[in-house]
């Protein structure tokens, strides 16, 4: 079958084709009732998270090109809740009339380290230092490469695949050197290149969230501070704290001009690595919704989902203006042991965070609880005072997580009345 | 078949079963995906705002029990888009173990004008002064009951359907006393009974929106000042603009004992007449997400929408501060007129909207424009200047409402350019 490109009579309200039937996804569907639209997602099943609440549900594989093209089908735009369709497909269907966006031309830098850090070393914008291996005859370069960084075989690398990685899976910090090697010979083995970087000397992490339209219009959101464990996004600040204002503005024209020069259609996260003699390095990009614009949902004008679906409908963009001088984001994460038998269900948990903290606003992706699995992310908006000394809010934010993910206030406060 | 109470196992999220497939439902269940439920609508149609935009979907009528049970098998609760569902059909429910949210001894009071004119004036709430007929035999008690309000046959009264009316249906201006004669021999000959009502001197329309959970907590946003054209909800001013700080109290005081006192469960909407010399009288009740609610999906913490689904699972409420200093709310309304064959379509005026106010935040419905119908609504907020004088936010609300309404700015403005 040949995918069918829009002929949308007039009057009949868009449809959006999405790859991916997650959190994002489930998110973006509530952000297209909204603007009158449809959202059509291909799931791998009808229980996961998007696949849930809409009713235009595609079952199959991001990696088959029929499925991606009954998905595509009639629709205005595909886009995506991950950057996992390999861009041999994406152009395919780009042949076939598909509007694909971001385009595969631009997707490519989301999905291949490597190819990233090379188009962004060609454009000017710092990255970390590193070195590509392409085979296991290349394992030596390790060694010369450390000793380039820091005249030492010591310097800190960290060892990447090439593709595949997200929420920190396949990037790992080597011990040492010979650890380095080891990591980088079993991901060549697999056959998969790996590229060998600087651990450079962090401040904090920050992400540059903007949208860009096909028009060529981009809007950028405030830049926010990200707090991860393990690759995975615990926290953020928005905006990042005490950041200075030209470093905040370096970091939105970056983001926008990256939009620009590399075509993305969508919303693009550029993470950002503030070092600590106060340089912007990219660390990583993603071309869709992201977790460090959870924060949009209640914190700016326009959240990342709605924007997404106007930028790659080609609407004018929304305002991305703050609603509160600060907020601040948490993921719930899947605790790391099952929970007892006899422990609170999460609707019961849920129940208690309300009545606790009624200013919690909760989003939840209607998935299973595994240890170390986002699950949901509660909002927090806070005043001038919290933006002058976030800690308090913080503090309230990484409570209220912890006890939807464990069922334990870590301030031992006791839900069910007096404590014995 | 019986209908089956929820048996809901330990970790599975609740499920609210909803009568009604408009546009509530829609906005309902957009809040219900964020917080991990699920929303069961009721819909007469598979085309319906809602049943286009959630995949639990039950095909059939809100007055036939069966229907009933199958929407409602298996949820948490049984709430409602609109009130129409016969009180008798609700007991059933109840007796079968139905959780009906509200149950159907405070509904009544949504759904008979009589019945709550006489039970507010038994609870001491002020009202306009009435008169009920029960045949055309009482026809002759309207020109008493004028006698009576002011000394003459000339005072001004409205003559309502005491069952089935909702935007302005049911409800009609009496010329006169001959007028309103005939319109109420018009409702008597159907069997419908009759509240004849003096015609109030109103500064304006207030509705205090409440809600109330079946534990008994009580929730309140700020007084709002309604415009209604022809008994249909134009324009929402959040809050009700120069409102006296004892005025807003006892509105929303009096909303909250309502609600205690019916026993209402979910979202309540006390529409009030602010008259000339500063009274309030109330004029309406609705039990369910209401139109002078619409404000708070951008302009509250909490939506009313989230808000009614929290109350009806007997969650913890919601915080209810403004989100901003004010917030214009605008219904979007089918143009009087067709659209001409070559005029923009819905899709082309909402291009047009984004690009010339990003800062609207639009919210559609998904239904086909038809004149007069509610197709959409947009909510505009402002600043501590337009607080003190909302006369620009509601001119840029109400000619974006135009706008949409029409394809036509009623300043003159041109989307395509230079004017000839």
């Amino acid at each position: 079958m040949m995918a069918v490109p829009s002929t949308r009579p007039p009057g009949v309200a868009p449809v959006v084709a999405m790859v991916g039937g997650g959190q994002l996804a489930r998110m973006t569907h509530q952000a297209a009732i909204g603007l009158g639209q449809t959202l059509r997602v291909l799931a791998t099943a009808a229980d996961e998270p998007a696949a849930q609440v809409t009713p235009d549900v595609v079952i199959g594989s991001h990696t088959d090109l029929e499925d991606l093209r009954r998905v595509a089908a009639g629709a205005d735009a595909l886009t995506f809740d991950h950057e996992h369709v390999p861009t041999e497909l994406l152009d395919k269907l780009v042949a076939e009339g598909i509007n694909v966006a971001p385009p595969p031309h631009a997707l490519v830098h989301a999905q291949d380290k490597l190819v990233m850090r090379r188009r962004l070393t060609a454009l000017g914008a710092a990255v970390p230092r590193f070195v590509a291996l392409d085979s296991v005859d290349d394992l030596a370069e390790i060694d010369a490469f450390a000793q380039r960084l820091a005249g030492s075989k010591d310097a800190p690398i960290v060892v990447k695949a090439v593709r595949g990685g997200y929420d920190g899976r396949g990037v790992r910090m080597a011990r040492d050197l010979a650890d380095a090697r080891e990591i980088a010979a079993g991901y060549l083995a697999d056959g998969m290149p790996v590229l060998v970087e600087e651990r450079v000397e962090l401040r904090r992490e920050l992400s540059a969230l903007v949208a860009r339209s096909p028009f060529g219009q981009g809007a950028a959101w405030p830049v926010v501070e990200t707090v991860q464990r393990d690759g995975i996004c615990l926290l953020v600040v928005a905006p990042a704290p005490a950041l200075a204002d030209d470093l905040a503005a370096a970091a939105q024209q970056l983001a926008l001009r990256l939009a620009a020069e590399l075509g993305v259609v969508g919303v693009l996260a550029v993470e950002l690595f503030e070092t600590t003699d106060g340089a912007l390095l990219v660390n990583e990009l993603a071309m869709r919704p992201h977790n460090s614009g959870h924060w949009t949902m209640d914190g700016a004008r326009t959240s990342q989902f709605e924007q997404h679906l106007r930028a790659v409908l080609d609407y004018p963009l929304g305002e991305t203006d703050a609603t509160a001088p600060v907020t601040v984001m948490v993921n719930v994460l899947g605790a790391p042991q099952p929970p007892a038998p006899n422990a609170m269900t999460m609707d019961e948990r849920l129940h208690h965070l309300f009545a606790r903290m009624p200013d919690a606003r909760v989003h939840l992706y209607g998935k299973a609880e595994r240890p170390g699995r986002k699950v949901g992310h509660i909002n927090f908006l806070g005043t001038d005072k919290d933006l002058k000394d976030p800690t308090k809010l913080r503090g309230r934010a990484e409570l209220a997580a912890h006890w939807l993910s464990h069922g334990q206030w870590t301030d031992g406060w006791d839900p069910h009345g007096w404590k014995g």
